[in-house]
């Protein structure tokens, strides 16, 4: 089995390092991983730049690579480009800091699991639920070779990726596991209005999230009670309830819209 | 009627500047547009680095901001922070060049309209199918100002956005409006490799789109035949058909891997 492993806290993070020691054992890694942090990116890819490679010597892996782009690019770059072999699974993370909700739109870590969807590998996407110094990648590192032992012998579909959330417990005080939705997740207070030494107004994104009733069988609701949450996740945001709706209002409103006299 | 224009191609393009002619006769137009070109940008924030924002004084709106930020940027700091009044609706385009299919999540006009349904408000995203220069914003604008008052006359879903995508062909040769689903693109040549001066290697993102077999209900293949294509987008990605087996998964399998005594 081959797996490509990528993040978005950089190719220096615990996380990824982590993953690299535990899912060594049950395959390659190769390794296509952004030269710095970049949290936030979302699905964006490096259009107008240049993106440098350079190929990273890291025990434990077969090949790796830094790259100076977003874990989109890593991803596209290594399975069309830099990889001859067929990827088998590409594995995102391991995150410092939860991807939940609606939140899973900013995060490079599951756009990166995305791409690898995209580019025909199935993917799995994981987060350990802290910003905190000092965290143990290890328990979480080791359930993700396990679930990936575990979908790999089952047979995971093609098309879709698993996002997995891990709460910061000891291994003995996590409740279990719940397959879960995305839920809700809102900030309050999100930017800071700023003034820079020549009067300018200049804008901090910050914030924090607002504690909302989440459903139960959210990933947000999971996560908080302590339940390891993992999401199947696709990628056709065709809102299909609507599509009968808006195809009748099409032909007793918006066709006539076309060749109005009006235009 | 209060509507917040936003786009990817930059305050100064073309195609914002048709919406602002057409939309300011129904409706109070607030705008917030990235001070340069985004495309690419997907759902990415800017989480690092400070948002210079400045008023943009433009005939035929009521507010506008310059904004140094992502088009998601935008419409989260005009809507949280910019703008004390309710924005009814978010309008992001018109875009040089189409955005269909899987595409939609590296596109930073559809990633703003998503990010306006985030904030609260029902959205809609315009794209014109071509990179051509010189090419007539006029009749798009028009169509969408049309399509605005109608959804605002009939109700729009709070939750989604509708992705407008409108074929280079005179209006006369339009073949009609297709409601469709989001269709498949795929590209090949995806990065050509170079070297720099110093011998080092880079990549440039670049390749074509894949000619490929079409469903017939897809927006892509909607626009290739002449069509107007209006999708409805939600951003619950949730893969409600696979909870099931995951869960049946999860009690067979990955429940004991947390607690098995290998770890």
């Amino acid at each position: 089995m081959r797996i490509l492993l990528t993040n978005d806290d950089g190719i220096n993070a615990k996380g990824i390092q982590a993953l690299i020691n535990e899912l060594n054992t049950i395959a390659e890694i190769y390794l296509a991983a952004p030269d710095h942090e970049r949290s936030g990116t979302g699905h964006s890819i490096t259009v107008f730049d240049p993106i440098k490679v350079v190929e990273a010597k890291i025990p434990g892996i077969k090949r790796g690579w830094v790259v100076g782009g977003t874990p989109v690019d890593c991803v596209k770059l290594a399975i069309s480009r830099l990889i001859d072999e067929k990827i088998d699974l590409v594995v995102s993370g391991i995150n410092h800091g939860s991807n939940l909700g609606t939140d899973v739109l900013y995060s490079g870590t599951v756009s990166a699991a995305a791409e690898g969807v995209i580019m025909g590998s199935p993917s799995i996407s994981v987060s350990l639920n802290t910003y905190q110094d000092n965290v143990d990648f290890n328990f979480p590192a080791q359930f993700t070779r396990r679930v990936v032992s575990a979908v790999m012998e089952q047979g995971i579909d093609k098309n879709t990726l698993l996002n997995i959330n891990i709460p910061v417990l000891p291994p003995e005080e996590v409740k279990g596991i719940r397959i879960s939705k995305l839920g809700a997740r809102n900030y309050d207070n999100l930017f800071e209005e700023r003034r820079d030494p020549r009067g300018n107004t200049y804008y901090w994104l910050g914030g924090g999230v607002l504690k909302e009733v989440q459903h139960e069988d959210s990933d947000v609701y999971a996560v908080e009670q302590g339940y390891i949450s993992i999401t199947p996740i696709h990628l056709d945001l065709t809102n299909y309830s609507l599509i009968e709706k808006y195809q009748k209002l099409s032909s007793t409103y918006f066709e006539s819209l076309i060749r109005s006299d009006e235009i």
